[in-house]
């Protein structure tokens, strides 16, 4: 399992050492705006069988890597395969949000949701995890990655995607210490998910707080930051005689980067709406960032995407710790190649920021 | 007109002058969590009949008066009124968002739009207006209001509301002249509205840039903040021998409050997702300070609401300068006698912030 790593750039980039260009990856950059996803998803029948069946979630995750030039893969997967294997459930229907075939209805209900054994339960993804690395070969580090437990709380209170978020919000406020109770279940469950996968191969792991951002400022520090802190102190920050990485995102969340950054991460994503220059002020040399175009400047035409990943780099400036991202998922409106636009304008314009 | 004003302390509160407690009054305050808007509501057939008769739509701006200890009243009307008059024909679906009869399709439909005259066209927002101040009768002053320039944008754009903003999105980096145009005219617009409305009676009035915060920091400032810059320096700010205090209200925008300060506008509202303690610590004595608890707090029991209502008042602290309100409008689930919590909390426990 101990391949030579090839590219370490992005690896580097996070650890905030030297670099001669700035890595790049993308969020769902393995998606549904590449045809050859849309092939294999359709073969695959239903979307919770592609991330099942690890041959397939193995191919669609190296599908963008035989197309760009991307510093990173990431495991092709879901962040509800934990609340699924907690008994809840999880199914899609097209065109639609995330479902639960038992949602949770009343504390009881909560009560006895298990801790799961996720060695046993998720092994389909840490099989996943260790075909992608063997077939990367050294190539380019592998990301892994789990929901955050708020971000997960979320969809199990609410039974799927919501806009206000009401159940959640009043199960926190209302019942703190039945919250607590799964967020720390939650909690737990994410540290052995993600040890596990760094065990599987993962060489970096990414925390995604979707939803931290609907919360105020002393709300997400009690149900959300509390937890995220718990996990990064629980993880196995070195393997293969190598650090770990890890990065947070929590989307939304501008006012916390001082905060998450706090919690011992290497990394923090970043949206588009604070500039690299100011998240950089703020955070200073604690921690790397990752971010932050604006997803939907891939709609625009290639020249524009030039110019604006121009502006991203020149917002976070000269030196060490930026891996260049989208604030947030590439969607799938995206012409294939508007994304090649990108990386390659990375490619060309970042050496000029590395000494 | 010039009636005496009973009750100026919001007035006094936006200006940062010494106040007795802190005021309070509650987006949407007139709206659907009540009964008595229900019924008035389904009396008028449809919501666009509500807004467009003033006898109806003064109704509903009262009623949340005749409940609680409010210390403003806000004209009831829809921020989608200028669009309409524009010729772009807003209807409502049951159930549904903000729909157009003849959306835009085509850069020609963007230059076909017409500079609507307002004090025509919208002369049953101005009858609304003045019937209000009259029933009012000086107890507490009339908050008028718009939708901002941008916020306007989306909805024209996107033909309603969206998740992606793709379209608008595309507009401002594809063919940033175009969404220029189209953004000044609106600024204009909203600047003649919002002065129809002082002159008719309201005596504060309130910008909401719903939409500012899904966009980039540069993007905010270039195709959002400009023309609320422009609108805040054409605004009558005197009438009837009184300052007319301006509140810009930029949801999910924590990052932009300096520069929303820096508009030179009276008060800023602020969502719950940054404390006010640091709201204020950023703006300094620049501008008063409206919000900010989630209104997901009121659909937890009276107790929590009590408790919330004093960290968001410790929260700003001692001092001038706050205005009690929501984060965002109250949803339709809260429960009418939950707000009475929270407006007789405010009314108990803010004297002691008060010297």
């Amino acid at each position: 399992m101990t391949t030579e790593l090839k590219n370490d750039t992005i690896i580097r980039a996070l650890l905030r050492e030297p670099v001669d260009r700035t890595p790049v990856w993308i969020m769902r950059q393995a998606g549904r705006y590449l045809p050859e996803y849309l092939k294999t998803r359709a073969e695959a029948g239903s979307f919770m069988n592609l991330c099942q069946t690890p041959e397939l979630a193995c191919e669609v995750t190296l599908q963008p890597l035989r197309r760009y030039q991307l510093d990173a893969a990431i495991v092709f997967s879901d962040i509800l395969t934990i609340p699924d294997v907690m008994g809840m459930g999880l199914y899609f229907e097209e065109g639609q949000g995330p479902k639960f075939a038992k949602p949770i209805t009343s504390s009881a209900d909560i009560h006895k949701l298990p801790r799961p054994d996720v060695a046993e339960s998720l092994a389909y993804v840490m099989d996943a995890v260790s075909m992608v690395r063997r077939e990367l070969d050294g190539t380019v580090p592998l990301i892994g990655f789990s929901g955050s437990p708020w971000t997960l709380f979320t969809y199990m209170i609410e039974g799927g995607s919501s806009k206000t978020f009401a159940k959640s919000k009043k199960l926190i406020y209302q019942e703190p210490a039945l919250a607590h109770m799964l967020l720390e279940k939650l909690a737990d469950t994410v540290t052995d998910y993600l040890n596990m996968q760094i065990e599987s191969g993962a060489q970096i792991v990414q925390i995604f707080d979707t939803w931290g951002g609907v919360l105020s400022d002393q709300a997400f520090r009690d149900f959300s930051l509390r937890y995220l802190d718990r996990i990064v102190s629980g993880l196995k920050r070195e393997n293969e005689g190598r650090r770990v990485p890890v990065i947070l995102f929590a989307k939304a969340c501008n006012t916390q980067l001082e905060a998450l950054a706090g919690t011992g991460c290497d990394g923090l994503g970043v949206d588009w709406t604070i500039s690299l220059r100011e998240a950089r002020e703020r955070v200073g040399q604690q921690v790397a960032l990752q971010g932050n175009m604006d997803p939907a400047i891939l709609l625009a035409e290639p020249e524009i995407i030039h110019r604006e990943v121009g502006n991203t780099l020149s917002s976070f400036g000269h030196g060490e710790g930026h891996i260049f991202n989208l604030g947030h998922g590439i969607t799938p409106d995206v012409k294939p190649e508007h994304l090649s636009t990108l990386i390659d304008s990375v490619r060309e314009l970042s050496p000029a920021y590395h000494s």
